[in-house]
């Protein structure tokens, strides 16, 4: 009886719009939202002309600030802890290659945030940059709905884990799958990069590829690209044979 | 019985000078640090010349890093919370207010955190900034041993209370003391600042003052100088006559 009233006394998205709305940012997140206005607010541009109810515009500009300030603090203390060897040079340049207007760019693309931008004019004018302000609008949203740790937790899991590649940004390693390629030539054993995924949806692509050396599945990856889950799965073929890499090319 | 067992379990400082280090640490934080191998990083100038067990130098300059992408996110949340008129450009630019390199020598000197520098040479040499910069590396030192709520904690007691103020940084207000001088000057009210304590310590003055209006207190406050603690009295007795000294002013 309890848990009813319980269920019924609980926040629930008020139209079947909010839970779509719910449904995506949730999976986006990897957790619950708990106050979707705030996303609301981070996919608002300042073209739809909203006022909060003191008057002042609603538009995701001021939670990009937020959100940028959060995201710095985060890639701060995780190339801090990852990298004790850098300097406070190698960190400030490290953190500037991670939070690139190109990165930011690719990170809100992949998400495919657009598909909530509500603005007077088609997002897909906006420009490039849509993509980076959104995203990092959409991080502090988080911040605001959920606090530092939450935020924290997904800057960690859905963009350092997938995305951030220490190696690749020192530029030691340009392409994981070159580094494959070169090595499996070298070795005279055979490779394939094949698409087993391609869900074809516009907007949110997904492709799944499976590498093959020498006939044998080693790695699978997914990815927004054909091209990235190539790399991310010669990256993973890197990982698994990496010591016998390394002494190749040394 | 228990009890005495948790107290001898837990980890004391090693030495009477780990002790009064702990205590002052204690003082300034307002609450107790954990690790105090932390905060002695953020005290070692590099011409110390010290390495950690893995061969890396010691300084502070890692933690600088840190505790600059710590208050860079902190004031930004506070800003965004306390602002809701303010656009992008207005928060990113009070923000930099803030964290000038001139207020954080400010608040580096008054916190006196100098007394604690290792290093080769007298820390007094290092010009001006060394009192920034090991306050950045005190606040990423405290990210460190408590984390970002702590971190947080300290940043607004001690920090954004004490010192930040949005009337002041917007230029709205230049001084609080003149705006109450003028004011009892154009009421006929009569008004002295009287410093009732003067600790008279080198290092670490602290100086209280009490502001008469009409040989009447009215407000008192503690600082590290003479002309600071004038300052928050009146700006205390600004809030306190703020609906009569605008309604003067207009």
């Amino acid at each position: 009886m309890r848990r009813i009233i319980k269920k019924i006394l609980k926040k629930s998205p008020s139209s079947d719009q909010d839970g779509v709305f719910f449904d995506k940012i949730h999976t986006i997140l990897g957790f619950k939202p708990t106050t979707l206005r705030y996303y609301e607010k981070a996919f608002t541009h300042r073209s739809a002309n909203k006022l909060d109810d003191k008057g002042n515009q609603i538009s995701y500009e001021r939670l990009e600030f937020l959100g940028d300030a959060m995201l710095g603090s985060v890639i701060a203390a995780h190339l801090y802890n990852e990298v004790p060897s850098g300097d406070e040079g190698y960190l400030t340049k490290m953190r500037s290659k991670i939070v690139s207007r190109e990165h930011l760019n690719e990170l809100g693309r992949d998400f495919n945030l657009i598909q909530f931008v509500e603005s007077k004019v088609n997002p897909q004018h906006f420009g490039e940059n849509i993509h980076g302000n959104i995203f990092e609008a959409f991080i502090g949203a988080i911040y605001l709905d959920r606090g530092y740790t939450y935020c924290e937790k997904f800057i960690h899991n859905k963009i350092i884990k997938p995305y951030v590649d220490i190696a690749k940004l020192e530029g030691k390693v340009i392409s994981y799958k070159s580094l494959i390629i070169e090595w499996c030539q070298k070795e005279k054993k055979s490779f394939k990069f094949d698409v087993y995924e391609d869900n074809g949806k516009e907007g949110m692509k997904f492709f799944g590829v499976k590498l093959y050396i020498d006939e044998k599945v080693v790695c699978k990856a997914r990815a927004t690209s054909k091209k990235k889950a190539e790399e991310t799965a010669a990256k993973r073929a890197y990982f698994v044979f990496q010591e016998k890499i390394s002494r190749k090319n040394n």
